[in-house]
């Protein structure tokens, strides 16, 4: 059981009055009681209590972070960002994983609500197609300094530090066609996910900035999961007229590309080149190069922090701040026109 | 910024003393003073802080979860399985990330005490060789329901969920030794890692039974990382005399093994048999299998989360609850003897 004040002012034979003016420092206190409460505190081990102290100013040491997959490495290295500056400003984090519900994102936000932190970090799920009035409700009515960080919230502007998914859609597609490719196909995730959207975007942008004819059925619709993309690929490959090339929207999709090619027996780049996103430790390691955009999570989880950290800090709160950070594309050879 | 009491106070025109009474629904208000209240509770989008709540009872509903990487799938599934479970017993999760750096271990211990939560959910780090007194006193002086999970914290006795290493290691040389090795070496990680000892004191034990002599130049001393394991691996082919399997501590060390072996064109199990620990989803999907000693890390947060519930809604609490989960072996073919 906790040690109260209570605790401490009977031990000590004082008020609780007392005891609280030897621990704020404030108010006359007889230096041989001060003594007597001094060692009580040493003796029964006592803290004083964050809590007690952040109702006087009404808020924690305390910032909320909700992902949708702590188990995905993309989301552990946003944490790992935000987490690094947190404790340089003596931040403690509380921490919700939805599992991409939408209801567990409104719960968790409510929740945090309830705690008086300082802030919210996050990253909203794969996201909303339609007008939810509750959740936007939710989020328009939180009265705290909220930053998204990686994924938009569609129906409301917020703050956030974002990549600039229309440029990773556009490099990528452009990348293959210099490598000589001109049917190029795309696999998309669900189309509720705006970074999807707009690395559709930029694809599309691409081939008409290169005379090249957006062809419907190159774009095939995955749902970010290896299985859903391992079908996907299989398909394709019954078709007659097929890309040559694809841009592969997510790191778990890739996966799903690769496995279904390595069962036939298909070569990369010389059956299917390939462009991903995001990074993948593991591939390298085991000889497949994969050329992907790299968003570098670590770095949007220390920028959406330290936007935090200026918002709280800063006396004007009127304006909505949007950083876009562009994607990096880190090149292996698995794009070669062969 | 927060609405508070106050606040609200000063819109219905009445005391705060008032606002509290209704609030809480205790002592007598008007009936038309109530209605002004809660009007302007509605209006000015008030939340009852959790703060002020927990003060009266001293604690709050949080429990700490204190990881050393978060950016590892195994932390992410087992942090994926406490929230699950905390969700249920609606509690939410102040975490920490160490990087395996015990003054970090320390500090988040420190502030997670000041901030009176219920209790905590820890995996220590690579843990310590030589007793460190700050360490141990930090933890023996919480006075805060901890349980660790999947590591121990050597020099004390702590609740915790683990898993059985020794069995682990045991089960997995002596998988290989029925396949008709005789030559098996152990990779291990750092020696102050507790599992890993545990692990290599079953790999003596496997080999005892089975009257086959413990070589000490089989033993490889790694460091959990991918790097080590790929030096060690490409060192070990150098020798003349070496071992036809062997048995690796961690997944990233697997990883720097089928590196090597991989660069050099060299066949797993013809080469090198191996058996693992721990699950890599990816390995599969580019068509390596290797057999593997499988901890289900969800299960260990589940199972801790659900011990931590259990001791605080007990009222004896004086013993010391140790869970110890067994390891189950997956097989794939990586440690057949060809």
């Amino acid at each position: 059981m906790s040690v109260t004040i209570n605790d401490i002012a009977k031990r000590a034979k004082v008020s609780s009055a007392t005891v609280s003016r030897v621990l704020n420092n404030s108010g006359y206190v007889k230096e041989e009681t001060r003594q007597r409460i001094v060692v009580a505190i040493k003796e029964m081990n006592y803290t004083p209590s964050a809590i007690a102290r952040s109702l006087s100013k009404c808020e924690t040491n305390t910032i909320g972070v909700i992902v949708p997959d702590i188990t995905n490495a993309y989301f552990g290295e946003i944490i790992k960002g935000v987490s690094e500056r947190a404790e340089r400003n003596n931040l403690n984090i509380i921490l919700f994983n939805t599992d991409n519900y939408l209801e567990k994102e409104v719960r968790a936000l409510k929740l945090l609500k309830e705690q008086r932190i300082k802030g919210i970090i996050m990253t909203p799920g794969f996201g909303e197609e339609k007008f939810n009035e509750n959740y936007i409700k939710t989020i328009n009515t939180l009265n705290i300094p909220i930053i998204l960080v990686s994924a938009d919230v569609k129906f409301t502007k917020l703050n956030g530090v974002f990549v600039d998914n229309i440029k990773g859609g556009f490099e990528a597609t452009n990348l293959l066609i210099k490598e000589g490719h001109t049917k190029i196909g795309i696999m998309t995730g669900l189309l509720s996910s705006e970074p999807v959207m707009d690395r559709l975007e930029g694809y599309k942008k691409a081939l008409k900035e290169n005379d090249i004819d957006f062809c419907n059925k190159y774009v095939l619709y995955g749902d970010f999961k290896i299985d859903k993309a391992y079908e996907l690929t299989k398909k394709l490959f019954e078709e007659k007229d097929r890309p040559t090339a694809l841009v592969v929207c997510s790191n778990m999709m890739t996966m799903g590309v690769i496995k279904a090619l390595k069962e036939d027996n298909k070569d990369i780049p010389r059956d299917l080149a390939i462009v991903g996103f995001d990074k993948i430790d593991f591939l390298d390691i085991v000889g497949l190069n994969i050329t992907y955009m790299e968003d570098c999570p670590i770095e949007l989880g220390r920028a959406s922090m330290d936007m935090l950290v200026d918002i709280i800090s800063s006396t004007e709160d009127d304006c909505v701040r949007r950083m876009i950070i562009a994607p990096q594309i880190v090149v292996k050879g698995s794009e070669k026109k062969i």
